[in-house]
């Protein structure tokens, strides 16, 4: 069913990147050795949108906004002076106010130095830096690294549990770029609520990223807070890392940003070709098209064998799914496009679910990724001859075979070493093939607007829970069902929320629930 | 295109444990309101089966075995006399062993008392403790959990890294059913190095958690570790939490595993109706079933609204991917059968991927997970009679209608509060409704086969790099590219594995690699 892959078809679908240290492997994709006639058409199409792009086009028209990530690794390429002075002022203010801190000349304000960094955020502006800290974590990391990036007050007092008394070393980044998030700001709200109780100001540990004059940059210009670092509409929230939500955070962890910077501009650069057999970023573009049909029909299994990246599946699935799952395309047609990303690390995951990756649908296809070398001197023998880093090897190689001979496809990208650079040059991989991908299926990979509906639905519940709240404590002594709570407050369409509401504000005791007829039937009142 | 969910439609589809607190909704999964007919003919025989299966009949015929993990609930069950009193035996060396390590009556070689707690493990063997130490972790835990769970150098450096010297305080869990487990052994034979480098004996400070006579069974009883605890053939490593493999590190940890164990026989008693309208596993098993219309054509997207269940996707991944992800069915027939589950945490996902599921391809449902009562006394008001946890619960439902008013389907699990009960309940309830649903779709749900090609092309990979060492060494001053050495050994249609292999030595200094033609034709040679 699968040809085998020889040296020779090894050779003609593997692309080799000196200048970084990154190969790319499609050999175990099935794909023909040549382009299709039919996507050298719309790979030329995708190339000169991408040129457009990077050159201030509108890029995300229903946004009516440029898309300008690619400037932040080479503000060369911005397209007016403007943009280009605040790209370097950015960076030079990101460096000079972290060297502030780790040389203790921006002090907390009853502590000797900041240690610790807290990042409240949530999703574009939390998994990029929690991921970058993830791979890098280590003991020479300048502040111990920690974020809240949910609304959930329990997971917000097992963060906060853990820095205790530590709070008077922490500096806390808020970010948000639209500065109105609503989860970011009750985090906000939440710890500043434990400075306060700790006897200290908020604002004298307290850095905003957000665009100018948002709601929340003009709080932290009003209460004078320690920093204020911009975001700007060009820049999407997943495609942010390297602005200010990713390169503050790595400059204080002590990570080399410029060096992070350089490997994703000389990705850039590699993948700006049009000749694809040395394009990394069109091959895998090719390759997501190949393997969905055009249509997202595989799911990609990312599987790194390496700890390290565990976190990369999660930062991919944002930049991904929220790129490419889109109802409509270009025209306004309705396509319905997506493409899947999961997985954790390997060898973990043989043990979890490569049984049903061999055995059961085949739905999907990986991407795995391999780093070559081990950065620990641990060179134990665990058998004669082999470490437990080459078991790693061989348990990828072993995998990827195994899958491949029951057509199961797989590309594999490998990493001679994991440093700031390469990562850069990774992340920067995968950007670009969203971005030529997005073009090839003929869609905005530059906004989301699915995402509002949920929101504005639940706004809708939190209007509700407050009439309920207010109707109750209107009426203190009686009792309502949901039922009659919804009838009188006119909301009969929505009584099953009324009772979900109803639930959730009895269980953490702030009404009070009585036995009814039946579960459904049971009574409410004010405490 | 979908039905609206009436108060009386929502009633008719939810199912509430009042023994538990735990309740199910399956009102937006858009199924009839009464089980076809079809279903109920499978129905039928699944609880046939699985009553068979409970009364200890081989219901893993492919490797010969009786399934007994329910037994662990309720060891009056078990077939023979033996299995109830070895349930029983096991359990109460499991409370003793672990006051003894409270009691500082099982003491370290080195250090005051036990401090730390690293399982040694993979799969099975580490994601259900791995899951129920991230649920509970707190300030009250009687020892600090760490994991190793792969084979990865640079992993097992920076966890080590971090318990430096607190190894002497350390106690060491190495699980292993088998006790042949590669990945294990090796994170056994790099942590004894460890000890043995800080002047300790490892057998001093070691646990083994395997079948009876097991090669690390016999290891441990050789070297006199400090305990032993059997696992057995008739429970699988992915139903194991209930057995030493969750029980013993659970307990170290400090929490109530009688409770852990009391939620699980609670829910497996309730579950045990065939009549579906009282039995949430039946009915979880049938939305399976529509959803993915017996085939597992619908990935299942696991959003727990709350942070502690953040790593409940990974735990089900393995539970319900390996049981399900099967080739053949019982008759042996090639069904190809699956049930993808990915998904990390509410609302945090919301800013990740949401776009895509109500916009992207309609090839999921999604399984919410809410719980309603705050462990934290967090009730500070972010907006006026709205606390953070308002939100994330109105985020839940805003995000669950929003999805609906678009065709999305969903079910919900509602939890009152999360304790060793509920939890154990709820892992008994997925564990019940793959049994029941593997029924439906007549499969095994209790074997692995396609694990097995995966580690033999490994073993395979392995060997070679043996050999490509052997002969590099044996010919210390030769150069050869991959394609000559792979001529040398006669294994030319593995040349791209020797390529490969060569890479990874070379990028670990272990030969030398010198420039060739190009990238392919690269020499390499002993050091």
């Amino acid at each position: 069913m699968t040809k085998l892959v020889t040296w020779q078809n090894f050779q003609q679908h593997y692309i080799y990147l000196p200048e970084l240290g990154i190969a790319l492997d499609t050999s175990r994709m099935n794909v023909p050795d040549f382009l299709p006639k039919k996507l050298e058409i719309l790979f030329r199409n995708a190339f000169q949108q991408m040129h457009n792009l990077e050159e201030g086009g509108i890029a995300n028209h229903d946004e009516n906004r440029m898309v300008g990530h690619y400037w932040l690794r080479n503000p060369e390429l911005a397209p007016t002076s403007d943009i280009k002075a605040v790209i370097s002022s950015t960076f030079k203010r990101i460096q000079k106010f972290s060297a502030g801190i780790h040389g203790n000349k921006i002090l907390p304000q009853k502590a000797s130095s900041f240690q610790n960094l807290l990042l409240l955020g949530i999703g574009g502006s939390a998994l990029g830096p929690q991921f970058i800290k993830s791979v890098f974590i280590s003991e020479a990391d300048k502040m111990e690294f920690y974020s809240l990036d949910n609304t959930d007050p329990d997971g917000i007092d097992q963060v906060m549990t853990s820095i205790g008394s530590g709070l008077r070393e922490t500096l806390t980044l808020v970010v948000s770029k639209s500065g109105e998030t609503k989860e970011t700001r009750n985090l906000m709200l939440e710890v500043r609520n434990l400075y306060k109780r700790a006897g200290l100001d908020f604002a004298k540990h307290a850095v905003a990223i957000t665009r100018v004059k948002s709601h929340l940059d003009r709080l932290a210009t009003k209460e004078n807070w320690l920093e204020r670092f911009p975001m700007w509409d060009w820049v999407g929230g997943r495609t942010s890392l390297f602005s200010s939500v990713g390169l503050l955070p790595s400059a204080l962890q002590g990570l080399n940003i410029h060096e992070f910077i350089a490997g994703a501009k000389t990705m850039d650069e590699i993948t700006r070709s049009s000749e694809l057999k040395n394009n990394p970023a069109a091959q895998m573009a090719w390759m997501w098209y190949h393997a969905g049909r055009e249509r997202g029909e595989k799911t990609m299994v990312l599987l790194p064998y390496k700890d390290r990246l565990q976190f990369l599946s999660r930062y991919l699935q944002q930049l991904i799914m929220e790129s490419i799952g889109k109802e409509k395309d270009l025209v306004g047609k309705k396509v319905n496009q997506g493409l899947t990303v999961f997985g954790n690390k390997g060898s973990t995951d043989q043990h979890a679910f490569v049984q049903q990756l061999r055995d059961g649908t085949a739905d999907f296809f990986v991407t795995f990724i391999e780093v070559l070398k081990f950065s620990s001197n641990g060179s134990l023998e665990v058998e004669p001859g082999i470490t437990s880093g080459d078991f790693l090897n061989g348990f990828l190689l072993g995998t990827r075979e195994a899958l491949f001979q029951n057509g199961r496809t797989s590309l594999t990208i490998t990493l001679e070493e994991i440093n700031t650079r390469t990562l850069g040059a990774l992340i920067a991989l995968f950007e670009r093939a969203v971005g030529l991908y997005a073009f090839l299926i003929g869609i905005n990979a530059y906004h989301q607007p699915g995402v509002e509906a949920g929101k504005l639905a639940a706004g809708d519940v939190i209007e509700l829970s407050v009439k309920i709240q207010n109707h109750l404590s209107s009426n203190p002594k009686q009792q309502f069902t949901a039922s009659l709570l919804a009838n009188a407050l006119r909301e009969t369409e929505k009584t099953e929320t009324v009772f979900q509401l109803l639930l959730h504000l009895a269980a953490n005791g702030r009404i009070q629930k009585l036995p009814g007829r039946n579960y459904f039937s049971a009574g409410f009142q004010a405490n």
